[in-house]
């Protein structure tokens, strides 16, 4: 009884943010690096979770978690802008210098909501195929190798993604995967336009769907670098946290005709087409220039 | 000071439903007729307000509100489900008995939860231009005839819809107008499987964007059929229902920081694609089959 | 006898480009004025038709016809390009100076070689329903009125083009119509690629669908500038030019058994989906630039 | 010289279908068995190239080729078709009874004549990760097991689609793989309208791209069942069919400025989209009835 009161208590607070949960948890947690800083105008949180005892408190793997904060949707970003070079360079930080690097969007394309990962995976230039003799007389021989895959989601292909994408790295052998996804957070105003990035792999499904076997360097032999945008929000956390209910008056407040629907269902903002369509964008160019250091904003634009 | 804690209130509980204006008001109206009954397997709620006094307490003008509550979104609904053709018989009733019919679906395409009109009215079947000569010869005689448009939204129009419908109007005189549109709704479980059809008229964008000039008979100079579909809940109306808060608590619950935001934000459902999609399925299926009622759903599949 | 033999042929050269039908009666027409020159890098063709009687020979009203040929699809063009701007002033020429300008995407959405009209549009800034004010406070009392539509095709509206866009006209009277439209060539090599400018307006359809009432000054009361880009090609009409077939060999070469079938198919390149987001691209650029004469493409970009 | 004119006739006639490649030789093809019967309805052609020195003269592997010719597209087919029924038998024949069978679509699907095979594999239903007790529970345990994949194209993901179902297939050890393509075709009104059903394997990208490395069992390891539509026809086959010239008129007709372009044009009906949508529908229905063989359209329509 009281383990099920907990673990209802946990999935209504949930939230696939590492930041997120450090906030749940009183900001203060032993075991836990926590910075702010702005870097070309980006706010960026610097997270490291240090210790097991840290990482099952946060419910999240020991390891770093940069989550930085984009403008709202009626702000217009620019491809050039330099909060994406930000971006970039965060996520170039966490790769190995050289190597194929294997690009893998996760997700659900048909459901809008779920379709980050496919939407910016297919924006990413892949160069793998592109023989060598050929990239050096146009020019292109300054490029990393990138392989870019489209899982899909295992009620549409019959297989775990982490399945799917271990059977592709044993063939292509890369040095390490850059894997993009839908996450959940606790907050509506998040809901695409926090990004997070992380080297500590990705539980696929996660943000919307159910979780599964992760997708990380123990199961995948590689770094995993994850970068993830909330999309989706549990209804009843958004409804605790937009009447800031605290613990103690959780108990008089819920409905028990409404919530056994109400705490299994999960939204999205009006607006999720448009938020899913700059995020994927952003994402998307943002990996572009961590891969390709030698290529400028309008190389890759002329490329793609 | 009174009036603006009034309207913020009202904006907290807005609703599109004419049952759920009734249900806020403690169901018992002065002026407003009720009942409920079950035909073919469909439970459906008959509304009616009589009285201007009863419209503005329920927010509507005076009318007809019929409002069916369809299966979740996992049970499958055949395209010949006597349901189906219990709503047609629902629609056919609120029309003219003869004379050409526009179907008008309103809203924006590009947003999954305002793409509700456009998807379904891009499956109702077109017969206006058919000649005579060439309907004889394909048996195709027994066709009302119809016209349907896609109005777009304003901000990509530059247009009212209204306006846009009068020019139509005028052109090809039809005897009747059906609109489909998006709705909002005060309930997360409503939406998708709720379809209320009245002969009131719509508010382009009540649901989902701004409140705008009303299609009714008053304006267009005919009658005007709304069907509406809920797909979208103002995240605080979400809140208050889900918590089952009252009046008298309210005032301690809402945060400050928080709230301006979430007050204007609008969420829908993790599944809107899903949800869109059976539900334009549905409408068209159902106008179709009120529109021709000399042909059986085979027919119709076939023409389409 | 002698009329459908004269009809057929005129069916297996159909075009609706007026310099391919110059080009088929041996270039030098009287009543027909024509000339080379390029701007900014963009090779342009003037022609005239000055006559009634030249038009009947080329098969196109009295007016102007201005033809640019674009690079093949593998050149990228940036937005800002030099060529695109020479193609928006030729569009600016044909416009009145003042007044609401009605932009009609013309053709089906769902069929990828008959979408330009609706994909070029729907990129169209529709400024008409900005108010005054707003304008003024937001820096944007610089733009021109501007109404956009999609008039879907009268297959799925039951309603003729023409018919749909004179209601609207009489409502929202602008000063013209730019009307944009797929259209058909004679050549392979000029899908997607070759833009025809006209003050004659456009016969909706022609390119893509049946022949069907103009859409010009005379029947709209107002100027209407189409805009036009070949994207089918008949498939006999390919074949004689590929083969480079005169007319004494025509004769003998016309198979009984394919050519009924083959008479009547329209095809078009298999890379129909890059050339018809490229031509949409450029022509709503090109009629961005035309309308909002003191914005420039960054501007624009902001505000799309 | 000689062997330069000789590819390029070749490549002027190109095609995938065994049945046009025996056309082409005069039909009678030593060490090529050729019947034709009706089934269901349904005109099939039986192929079966007996000797590689047949496969030389045929450019195709020694296998069974079952060409199916579906009605045109004006014609509708239904669901429960007894067409569908038949070419579903095909399929099953050349399928091992028992065992997981992977269904991979080839192709890219923001290409529309070349999104035949990611459209029917979306439509197909994976059972492989539905968990045993649930299966029995829900009455599912006599679905047999399917996964499947789209593997986008090279230039999107840098990886060979062979490569990628190669690690696919070591992961998951299938039975058997069904892969699905566009393919390309001598004649424009084959397109969209016959299926090609071999035990041979796919040449992925042969119908719309460039040729690659076979998927055939040799390189699979399992048994590879090819399921392809042509959705393409070369500009220059079309002319030369269209136009019934035969080897001797060749020389003389040939543009030397057009054709240079036009001969490496590859081109498709101006119906694409209706004509892609509606072979994939078949080919789903036929691979779904094919794979759960317990199982009536009904269920399947219900399952999906």
């Amino acid at each position: 009884m009281e383990n099920t009161a907990k673990e209802e208590k946990e999935m209504e607070r949930r939230t696939d943010l590492a930041v997120e949960e450090r906030e749940l948890l009183g900001e203060d947690v032993k075991g836990v690096d926590y910075c702010e800083e702005e870097i070309e105008g980006l706010p960026i949180e610097r997270l490291r979770i240090m210790t097991p005892r840290a990482g099952q408190l946060l419910k999240k793997p020991v390891g770093t978690y940069i989550t930085a904060q984009l403008p709202p949707l009626t702000d217009s970003i620019r491809d050039t802008d330099r909060r994406v070079r930000a971006l970039s360079q965060e996520i170039r930080r966490l790769l190995p210098v050289n190597g194929l690097v294997l690009v893998a969007g996760l997700g659900n394309i048909e459901i809008t909501p779920d379709a980050l990962g496919p939407k910016a995976a297919s924006k990413v230039l892949a160069t793998r195929h592109i023989p060598g003799e050929i990239a050096r007389s146009t020019g292109l021989d300054r490029l990393r190798a990138v392989a870019v895959v489209n899982t899909g989601v295992t009620g549409q292909t019959g297989i775990e993604t982490g399945e799917l994408l271990q059977g592709i790295i044993k063939n292509i052998r890369p040095s390490a995967v850059i894997a993009v996804d839908a996450l959940a957070s606790r907050r509506l105003e998040r809901l695409g336009c926090t990004v997070q990035i992380s080297d500590t792999g990705i539980a696929p499904g996660a943000g919307v769907g159910n979780r599964r076997v992760r997708i990380d360097a123990d199961t995948m032999g590689v770094p995993v670098i994850a970068i993830g945008v909330p999309t989706v929000v549990d209804a009843l956390t958004l409804a605790y946290d937009l009447l800031e209910i605290s613990d103690e008056k959780e108990g008089l407040a819920l409905s028990d005709t409404v919530a056994p629907q109400g705490r299994s269902m999960v939204v999205t903002p009006k607006e999720v087409d448009l938020l899913i369509d700059r995020a994927a964008h952003l994402i998307s160019l943002s990996v572009n220039m961590a891969l390709q250091t030698e290529l400028d904003t309008e190389d890759l634009l002329n490329l793609l």
